[in-house]
């Protein structure tokens, strides 16, 4: 039978392959495939562990207190006894042998799987044993997790691949939730889409599918439970739709339109070489937003002049003992400056929080409402050795190539002061090292509403704005954009929205000072004229997204947009001017 | 030794007593004083609990499958031992005996005490059976709240003050955190003051104590687990102190200051019958927020000419089980109807989420960031049965009075049509059912940043606005004010905000309509003069504040303040202006 289930369609196109279900966990686990000759290793791993632990609890009970209660002692017993089943291991064995998972991922997979046996029973005092087992496993992977070394996060891409061949088969992943860094590594790997069971249309694991160009769908409630590992799974992004276990014939429409996909985007190839000019003759910069150095490649291939932002914070990510130290960043920026060959970066500084936590140890970030948090640069105020680790680390950078700095969630004139007083105390440590720096312009995230409405004050501070819409439209319609109970609210063309782009726009064109949108808006074709209309100059996107905006561009009279923007902005319902 | 620890002050003044210190649990616990009668009874039930329990796990163990794990057998008799200590019930005796708990918060308390005995032991595995502990002691709370009877929960004020006589020396409450519903029966109860590990100054803890009059400091990290019960604590609500067993010497200093602000409190009261008009004859309408029925009686007393926000979700508070039902509501409506005495009565519709979740098990609420989620009108439009049940009481108790109905947390055009709309539908119903019902005057909260951007669309379709300042400037700026992480960022003097307010106030004078404030901005007398010169002439506070607020008003010349005011408006330094 055919199950489906819908959710929100993210990251255009169709994706089948057979599912990979990620069992969600307590423990921070990490996910990625080893190669083939790791396995007896990586199993042996395992073993490890759990000998040093039935050690320490053996030690444990020898050395125990008299005056304990017996309870202690019946409890470790237990621990002892689940710590030693063997139906638990065949399974773990089984997840790294054949499915080339590390140990981690295979111990949290067989958990899931015995959970669910635990789930069934009738009994509830039963059925909450599940508990006792998931810290037996939680122990494990914490004691593993210990010695692994972050080398060995860090090569999924080749692994990945190799693990396909061993399979020769697609694969798609369903997953309650991804953390970043889960996106992190699966980014350049294998899958050919995602499904997640939460999560809106502009969650973090949304923007990543979308930037890798693979269809996603999320907020498709109980998927992750529906699935079993190995169904075949179509993922239809542009209809936001899951289906388990087509028929063949279901499964031979979506690869036709599979190959009707691919043969859209070799036409947009077309486009690479086309100045980007509208028909008016209005030039049009057209940026890329990156995540890790390498993706400068994937930038210029794209035809960007630039990149309008380089998330910083991805440096960070999927580390549990320390912020990476001021050489580590310094050949980061350098790297993605040499791939720019001399086309300006802009490098955003660390922008943690909400759903992008370094990781979940971090006891700071666990607070009621992240996203109204300590977060972004009001973070980077908190942590200054951290900030001015990174604000050294770019400045050196700067001496090879244009760097431009973009600050990330400010809302006071304050904290604007306070980041210029680091700015120039991190060239005056420069200075008394005697180390070199360069120049760098400065700009400031518009994406609180705070923030649009001083812009004129932001212009008189910096060099550049950049507009951040999903977090402005968050803010300004106080709408979670990753909760899918309030997702549909979520809305780029509401007139409030609308105005605070207007006024932003517009304070920069008088202040005669560049701004550009670097959130979701910018990517989207359907709001491109829209924002040409408003006055707008600047796009930065995912290099994925930059030929189809191209494609509008060159197509739109920015002049006469210039006037139908002004009745959008002054319409009730703008939605419906947009459909003419 | 005399600890000292700061955090944020809320309702001005000393409060001193000793300290009873709530545990942080898991479980939702209901924390009252029973009375002095009750307590065999009281004891009796948890004995009951417990007995059943055991029956239950006994009948378990006897029918067991055979092919069951023998993990699981004897993780059950650990259960069972844990269930059967008796130095756990000799602790809850005393708790009960001796404090007049209520069974739960006898339970929970213990368990922290017991909590701390396996903390300080040194091996972790030992530490971690703290866990097992926690689950058997939930258990027996959620048995005996299972069959606690909505009516105990009712009347903590009298047995409150029993608890008091008996025990004859004032207390002050120190908690982690406390839940709405802790407030609520708190509010009327004995304590001198309180404090919280966490919270922001407009935290609703913060809010609750502010508006009891009592002083309060939040966000006084690590106050819970460092203070014992029955230490003596000095609150200094005006700079974010608490002391604890401080030297006689500091004692008298502070009992000293209690009577000063005392005397304070007997020279306000003469502004009870003055009228409260500017020097240069402005009439401003002062109205209270009240939580409950009977606070109308103190809104009353404080000269209040109305009621601006009635929170109608204290009716839902505390509840289990269901929503209260119309006949439920429609009570409590005409009950403060009738306190009003023909003066108008403003209810808000529900208005959960966020801090003010109705109870831990409803999971729809807890998201990641709850003050960005389905809340507030948002809920109400999801649940239209509860929704449209609350409509029709309250249509029906405008026929007994001047009622308005206000709107929380509205932001888009489409939300507005579909509020109207369910309130033709619950007219309809009432007709079709014969019922009578009256005429309401309709308004809109505004505090999002949406909604005061499109004041002028609101206004079309609502008779009154009312701007909710608190929410209005969280999502302004991007801050929670519950996290003390941020809470320095939270400023209602920021130039966006004043923005925004002054946006509103002139949409509505230019339409002629009515506008409030409600928010904490209007009780606080530093700001009467801004919102006066805004062009403000209606303040909804907490009853406690309005006559400090007319002290304002009547020594203040309205059109002076116009021209100041819109010197402030312009400033990019607002709080120099407002110390001139």
């Amino acid at each position: 039978m055919t199950i489906s289930i819908h959710g929100i369609g993210v990251g255009r196109g169709v994706g089948i392959g057979r599912a990979v279900v990620i069992a969600s966990s307590r423990a921070d686990v990490g996910h990625y495939f080893i190669d083939a000759e790791q396995v007896e290793a990586e199993i042996a791993r395992v073993y490890e562990a759990r000998d040093a632990l039935v050690q320490e609890i053996q030690l444990l009970l020898a050395t125990m207190n008299k005056d304990m209660p017996g309870e202690v002692a019946a409890l470790l017993e237990v621990h002892m006894l689940l710590l030693q089943d063997d139906e638990l291991y065949s399974g773990v064995r089984y997840w790294i042998a054949d499915r080339l998972y590390n140990a981690g991922w295979a111990l949290s997979t067989q958990f899931e799987r015995l959970a669910r046996q635990f789930e069934e029973m009738d009994d509830p005092y039963l059925r909450e044993r599940k508990a006792d087992l998931e810290q037996v496993i939680e122990r494990l992977i914490k004691r593993i997790q210990g010695e692994e070394s972050p080398l060995a996060m860090q090569a999924p891409a080749s692994s990945g691949s190799e693990c396909l061949d061993a399979a020769d088969v697609p694969l798609v992943l369903v997953a309650h939730d991804l953390t970043p860094s889960d996106m992190l590594q699966f980014r350049q790997s294998v899958f050919k889409g995602f499904v997640t069971d939460v999560g809106g249309k502009t969650s973090h694991t949304a923007i990543v599918a979308r930037s890798m160009g693979i269809p996603a769908v999320v907020g498709a409630r109980g998927a992750s439970r529906l699935v079993q590992q190995d169904d075949w799974i179509v993922i239809d992004g542009d209809a936001g739709v899951m289906l388990v276990n087509p028929s063949p014939i279901v499964l031979d429409e979506y690869r036709f339109r599979q190959r009707q996909d691919e043969l859209d985007k070799t036409r947009l190839l077309r486009m690479l070489n086309t100045p980007s000019v509208t028909l008016d003759g209005q030039k049009v910069e057209l940026l890329a937003n990156i995540e890790l150095p390498q993706d400068t490649q994937a930038a210029l291939a794209a035809g960007a002049v630039g990149v309008g932002l380089f998330r910083s914070e991805f440096l960070f990510m999927g580390r549990k003992q320390h912020h990476p130290d001021e050489e580590e960043q310094y050949r980061a920026y350098c790297q993605a400056l040499e791939g720019m060959q001399g086309l300006p970066l802009t490098i955003r500084t660390i922008d943690v929080g909400a759903d992008k936590p370094l990781d979940d140890s971090v006891p700071d970030l666990a607070h009621l409402n992240p996203a109204l948090g300590l977060r972004a640069i009001r973070w980077s105020l908190a942590e200054p050795a951290m900030f001015l680790t990174q604000l050294r680390a770019i400045l050196r950078a700067a001496a090879l190539g244009r760097v431009h700095v973009l600050i990330p969630m400010l809302a006071h004139e304050s904290e604007i002061r306070q980041t210029l007083q680091m700015l120039d105390m991190a060239r005056q440590q420069l200075d008394e090292k005697g180390m070199v720096y360069g120049e760098v312009l400065l700009g400031a995230m518009i994406e609180v509403p705070a923030a649009a409405l001083t812009a004129r004050m932001f212009l008189e501070h910096f060099d550049f704005l950049s507009i951040g819409t999903n977090d402005l439209i968050q803010y300004t319609l106080a709408i979670d954009r990753a909760d899918e109970l309030v997702a549909h609210l979520y809305d780029p063309l509401h007139p409030a929205v609308l105005q605070l782009l207007a006024m932003t726009i517009q304070a920069a064109i008088d202040a005669g000072k560049p701004v550009s949108v670097c959130g979701e808006m910018a990517g989207d074709t359907s709001f491109t004229r829209l924002l040409l209309g408003l006055g707008l100059r600047s796009f930065s996107m995912h290099p994925a997204q930059i030929l189809a905006v191209k494609q509008e561009i060159v197509r739109a009279d920015a002049g006469k947009l210039k006037d139908w923007a002004q009745q959008v902005l002054a319409s009730r319902d703008p939605a419906s001017l947009m459909r003419s």
